[in-house]
């Protein structure tokens, strides 16, 4: 039994809410300091998740969502003025608009049960984003992704040409988007690629990391004899299957299944995972620190 | 954690592969009198799993699958033989070939998230049958169903139309398909249909049975604040929500969750546990007894 | 796959630790009043979860853990002075010290599982309560209850001797304890002992309610051929098995399991949902509404 | 959601049941061969799985459960015959009464929890075994393992005195238990201690294996952020931490949990995965092959 995917509160009304991410030193009166600053720019707080580690000396996190008449029109004076809190308690922050969705890029290879599962949960409402673009290495899901309105783009990829590749790549998202997932992507992502998108590309892979990183997890999960199964959605880092996890599930196998089941019954636990880690993405429920994250759900 | 839909065994060599499922009185013998019938036929039993209820006067049941070299051309001497051995313990049984795929009709109405769970497993090669037509009381889906290829009917049904509207349905159906599936198909379905289809007709309750039978289940949740959730597959019978169930699964959800919520949660429970209670019946891995399922997955 | 039971925070150092709750009707400011109130006051906000059922016009619910220095000699005087704070905005509110452990009485009959979840929790630090007593009305579980150093008071139950009974039972825990937990207790509580334990008595009923409500909830599962079973921890209300439901878990169960399996089964769920409920209730993580209940954790 | 401990089958009149457990080169006729046999010697099969690895040049495993008039005096006669049978299909095979329960010698160094719980299932009736020893290398459990009154033995370890020991706890194990449960006992198994309890030695490491092997695995795992926890009951063999693992089971964490937390949380999946493994190694559900398990359950 597991968490569920569906972004909270309801979602007809959303115009003028607006969701604040902070984390800073934890200090007495940071609370204080930011309820009593949306009370007096008359912001009504509708939901607050906060959460300290270790309240002597360690790092202090909260999500908040508000609502404010005409944000649309205030929010950058908003800012400008939460800005000089912010530095008081050396804060890193953001505030968005619910209203506003988040642009992604999905990339994908030639399996498509992930990629699927993004675009049905997109046009059932479910995925608060709109889908820019499907990049791929291959041609085989164009007719599919275009079928649902969404731009194809075939990048080929091979040894020769990968320098090159992500040059086109970086040429249609750099502030084209504002988060990257790989929906089964098998292709490295370059340093240089990451960096323009720290802690915004999104991976699934398909084991439970750390167990099983690199190449085959199934094979390797059925080899070790493993019980449970599971899937990682995490963002990216140099390191290979090493950056914060965002969400993890599992699922029961037995002796009877082969790799070819294992590989069947992962796909579900896969397209579902990487589903919720977007989603709270695109909600501004996730805070990465150091290579954690947290999750406000 | 649940179990998975997968199959088991390999898939790509059924063509000599059968299914054998058995019910009857218990009482000594039946394995032995079974399995030498097997052998003596050149069978291979590859996957055996039985159930006795009370060894003592209670009810035995058994699935089988075995491999015979040329099995197309002896099935009907086989199954004219295997009748003696099952008149001697007053069997109940059927011998399937697991090559031959079952032909489905999917009822659907306007909610099309369980019905797509169907067609995309059937079209990734999971679920083990051929959609042979989706039957909808309206003409939302169209678009959608014809796009995989398969033929949609539009049989609007209202107070006056219903009688003939279920002949058009049955015209469609009787011995066109082996088993119908309700995929959120909104109508309530009539004894006489029901009489040509018994435990053949698999129905998804959006709810965790007995709990919230009837109408509006999520809304009933809500206002009993439950923690969990679930749906549930069943057979359909005269009793509304009474049948036999197949499969049932759940998902946590909170007090932040509204109606809306536990609809969209509910929704991938649904198609899960749907498509989950479909692979099982098409591969034979249901029995029926009484009001209950010995399911052998 | 379900929550944990964990207290979350350090426990070593909880002696300046307070935990305040409150729910009120939804306005602006009340985050930022009650935030500023505890920062004037020199109190640090370690954690802080809140929840509005629709922003308009809705109810508001907060749970925050402060810290302050010399709490125990400053309690009174800061809840004299927020009595101000809570009166502007109708505020329903407690502050409990964290270092004061919940004083416990445990109702219990013949079967000890329950029971024993609770003493073994208790011991291992898990449960942060203080076991004042085990009531029982048969006398088999004295020696198990002795060698833990607990108090154990045999009030037998009879059709004849029911009110007498309640009041030697009220006697023993009117003003001495703060709640009472019926750790499979199979006698009706009646309307007056409730009044005097609002929202503070925990029953644990064996199924996954509102399905099979009333006796044999195992046999009355087992009938209906279900696939999952559960256990449900309520607060006892007037209404048998219909009080607001503080946790509920599951587990699959199949065809092969009788009603004793079932049983065997569900005796673990019982006692890990009811030791989270009563975990739940001692650290003030739960707020009843009407007939539901929010639950921070 | 997980499997169930829960012995299948009624428990009352298990004097004339009996279970084997049959793995061989996979051919065509084995189960006719051992139904036969059975029926032939006047036994009623009451259980039978059977499990096939790839049908062609595969390995076949089967367990079957079967009740014979006056098996105690039978027993060592149909072991006789059987052995004919298994000669020629080149069998393993085991023939145990069901109810002749087995020794098991609990080791166990200061941590309680695992113990605890396999003490109370076996108080409960719920593990078919008998506990015949606790050994520890401390003696801090000592008043309570003698409160079930079961013996204990301290046997301290240290870097000069361990081999020492080891003959100590072989002197007081070989051929007077059947298996050895590891229920959280810190010191590594000898080679030599192993060879004498192949496949019987069952140890419960606190992590989802083969993740987090070693020491410290809820450090490791708050280190890496993982948002599910484990625990693996698994066979000990002479590569730590790699034996064929019997049984794993998981739990949902989340950012708030500590390294306390996390061992918290562990020790309620350890206690329940290692009495699952127990219960099934007690019953006969396991066959090893290789470096993994076939559990019939």
């Amino acid at each position: 039994m597991t968490p569920n995917i569906a972004p909270k509160g309801s979602r007809s009304e959303l115009r003028n809410r607006a969701r604040m991410l902070v984390s800073c030193p934890d200090q007495p009166g940071i609370v204080a300091a930011v309820s009593r600053f949306l009370f007096e720019h008359e912001a009504n707080i509708v939901q607050s998740d906060q959460y300290t580690i270790d309240p002597e000396g360690g790092m202090f996190y909260i999500r908040l969502e508000f609502d404010l008449d005409n944000l649309d029109a205030r929010r950058d004076q908003l800012k400008t003025e939460f800005a000089k809190v912010a530095d008081r308690f050396s804060m890193e922050w953001t505030i968005n608009r619910a209203g506003r969705k988040k642009r992604l890029a999905i990339f994908v290879s030639k399996e498509d049960h992930a990629l699927l599962e993004l675009l049905w949960q997109w046009q059932a409402g479910d995925l608060e984003a709109e889908i820019a673009m499907v990049i791929s290495n291959h041609n085989d899901l164009r007719g599919l992704v275009e079928s649902f309105g969404i731009p194809y783009h075939h990048i080929p990829v091979t040894a020769d040409t990968k320098a090159e590749a992500e040059r086109s790549q970086l040429e249609l998202v750099v502030d084209k988007v504002d988060a990257v997932v790989l929906a089964r992507y098998m292709q490295i992502i370059s340093p240089k690629f990451i960096e323009h998108f720290a802690n915004r590309i999104i991976n699934i892979h398909h084991s439970f990391l750390p167990a099983f990183v690199g190449g085959k997890p199934y094979a390797q999960a059925y080899n070790r004899g493993v019980k449970i199964i599971g899937a990682t959605a995490h963002y990216v880092t140099e390191e290979l299957d090493g950056g914060p996890i965002i969400e993890q599930d599992v699922q029961r196998v037995s002796h009877r299944d082969n790799v070819d089941d294992l590989k069947r019954i992962g796909r579900h636990i896969e397209r579902i995972v990487l589903a919720r880690a977007v989603s709270w993405h695109v909600e501004d429920r996730v805070i990465v620190h150091g290579n954690k994250t947290v999750v406000f759900n």
